[in-house]
């Protein structure tokens, strides 16, 4: 018995030594974030010299480059390019819109931009709009109030829900299947309402899907005022809509994910985490998902520069295509089973700069526990939501090809997110330094506690 | 036994119904505040209608009757002015300085705000600068190094709290008695490090004081990429400064509280809550506090729109001259004494219009313990921090009148406030309308949760 009870003692004891020991690392972390960070500068240089690098441009090129370059500057034990295909659409030059009524003759300006995958309006598209105020609405209508008309698919996102991502979640179908239902009843055309919260004249794109059944239409993303406008005139008295894109789909095209890596003890054990390196064509790409890029590498180059030797290899990914095919994601979880690692975790950050909130867990109970039980070590650096949720669409496909992984999500303050997101907005000024140091710092102390408890 | 069992089945039971309506009227308030709330117009109009407001100026009279208007107009059961006698400091016209050396004969600009309650410089103030990086370095230096000079006082604000109103807290000091300390040892102006934590060329002002029995000196704030440069020149070479300052002080004025009430069924049992109307003259205090006036006027706008009868009056409290004075905080705390009146509890929204994190008492352990008893209910609004912590400056003097009162503060997220606190950037654009309205839901939310459970 007195064994026993000795036994114990230095096994409490050393529970609490390691959580001290983890408690000054991750000090250590926030404080080399905080006041010797590179990620705010990191940032500005990708969002400035290169800007928006949707799959398949010269920017998205130019950004692996200046990606792979930055990492073998950091002198990572292995930096690598993973070669996939990715989709390859071009927004064109002309994106125009503009309605009329028998009253108001003079065509006035709309706000559009064409959604990713539209095809082209071959010329000008006119016709009479028909407004919906959600997609079921839609769905239900009768095909003789639709035919060769252009729909307005006016469904707002619901304010309410006080995570914003749960208004998106609720919403994105109508960007998503739009065309094609709208299709279906014989429409030449749609707008969608933007997918964002404020009030404005900022069109949010995004990706659409056509389904080869039926017509592809071209579809545009709507400022939510034009909206409003629109819908309360077309409530009235017959409303004309002209729009015009001239967007194309290229051949797929050769792209890369960009990999660096701490080599670990257990070298083939990894984890993995990242964002997305590409992004929409408008604004910079700077919350989505510059911030999600930088804060992965800058939470590798904080565990370097504190001499940090992993239990497992830590793998960072700037994945590409996350916008629009998610085919970087999809061919690293293929590769990498290929290779026969053991995937043990991943982790992606994609929901922007902002402060830091906490992470979620997609995985099994004992996951969710051990995320749960790490919540104490992050009450100081105002951290306090670890739940069930989703992980990233770019580390998804690795549950497939290794059920038994753990993953988790980057989970900043999300009220600010929707009022940028796929717009001309999301530019580096809309991104705190602070906010994005204390992000680096969090998934650098959370890559920590994954290396030494998994 | 079994009566006892039955009792204590029904007390479990009105307890969780009691919790169940809580929960239903806080979900309302927020659905309300997110969908038909009028803050972000309100703040908006005291913006950009008025302005920046320091105590004295007429932009402080537009503003006490434009609340007390905005109050009226919303039909609480009173309204009215509480006179108050306010300090009268005016910035002048005259602001100016700019940088020298031996090598760079060109003057240089510097940017600068003077301190509030500086004294003018009379005429051009010249002098070589000695750099000081500490306040106590000052307060040990020898005369000798002092006497005839400029002090720069170049202590800058530690990043590494995580809570930026604590590296605020402790580095404050500099701004407050930098001047005595200075020409405690003969120096004739001071320059000190602007209380910010960017790089930036926004200056930052805020309160002074001198001493009557130490000479006075000019005194303002400098932007921190100035102290930057000028403490690395002044590490080399001599530098020379001018600065010319026209502020001063005029006799005290009459100035006003604004009060809105809805009456409680106990009338003489009051809840207080409130913000600043004042603020400092650069900028248009939208954060500081703006917001902060808005978020109690809309807390007191949509608990009247749902038709709630409070136990206990709820009074909004717009303070005057919390900047430089706080001669409404203080006079309001010795006349509800003089009423008679049952103080309970009091709040007060004073660190920005940034999403909420929570709440902070100073009170009783009880008062503390109950905070920590309703974080449940705010879960699923995001808030996470229930902490014993500072109430507000404007609500600290009813501490003495009323001992066993609980004082609570908002808490906002901290990180972006003082990249603007005190500068030209404390503007309207700087807020975000569901920041703001999640703000003005939480203080409803915990007004009501006061006024049912105290």
């Amino acid at each position: 018995m007195k064994y026993i009870l000795i036994n114990i003692f230095f096994i409490c004891l050393n529970i609490s030594f390691a959580q001290q020991q983890d408690s000054l690392f991750i000090k250590k972390l926030y404080q080399t974030s905080l006041t010797q960070g590179h990620s705010y500068e990191n940032l500005r240089e990708l969002c400035k010299n290169i800007g928006a690098r949707l799959s398949g441009s010269s920017e998205a090129e130019m950004a692996i480059l200046w990606s792979k370059l930055k990492m073998e500057n950091y002198h990572f034990d292995t930096v690598y390019l993973q070669e996939i295909k990715v989709p390859h659409w071009e927004r064109g030059t002309k994106e125009t819109a503009w309605w009329q009524t028998d009253k108001q003759k003079n065509p006035q300006k709309l706000h559009i931009l064409a959604l990713g995958g539209s095809i082209a309006s071959d010329g000008l598209l006119s016709g009479e709009i028909v407004v919906f105020n959600h997609l079921d609405e839609l769905k239900k209508a009768d095909q003789s109030k639709v035919k060769n008309k252009i729909v307005l698919l006016n469904q707002a996102m619901d304010p309410t829900f006080i995570n914003t991502f749960s208004s998106y979640g609720a919403c994105a179908g109508i960007r998503f299947s739009g065309a094609m239902e709208a299709a279906k009843l014989g429409a030449k055309g749609i707008l969608i309402r933007s997918l964002g919260l404020p009030q404005d004249q900022h069109p949010h794109t995004g990706m659409m899907a056509y389904n080869d059944s039926i017509q592809k239409i071209p579809a545009a993303a709507l400022s939510t005022e034009d909206c409003n406008r629109l819908a309360t005139l077309a409530s009235k008295e017959k409303v004309t809509v002209h729009f015009e894109l001239d967007c194309k789909t290229l051949p797929d095209i050769t792209s890369y994910n960009v990999i660096a890596e701490i080599r670990g003890k257990k070298a083939k054990e990894i984890i993995t985490f990242g964002g997305h390196l590409d992004s929409w064509d408008a604004g910079e790409g700077a919350h989505d998902d510059g911030a999600g890029v930088i804060h992965c590498l800058e939470a590798l180059r904080l565990l370097k520069s504190m001499n940090y030797q992993p239990q497992h290899t830590l793998r960072v990914v700037f994945f590409m295509n996350e916008e629009n095919g998610n085919m970087g994601g999809k061919t690293y979880a293929t590769w990498a089973k290929s290779r026969g690692e053991k995937h043990i975790a991943a982790l992606e950050s994609d929901r922007g700069g902002f402060a830091p909130r906490g992470f979620s867990c997609d995985g099994s109970a004992s996951h969710i526990d051990w995320l749960k039980s790490i919540a104490p070590q992050f009450k100081a650096y105002e951290l306090h939501d670890f739940e069930k949720g989703y992980g990233g669409v770019d580390i998804n496909p690795l549950k497939k090809e290794f059920p038994e992984i753990a993953l988790f999500g980057f989970v900043p303050d999300s009220q600010r997110y929707f009022d940028l997101h796929h717009t001309e907005m999301d530019v580096f000024e809309t991104v705190n330094k602070r906010e994005l140091e204390l992000g680096c710092a969090a998934i650098a102390s959370f890559v920590y506690l994954i290396d030494r408890n998994f």
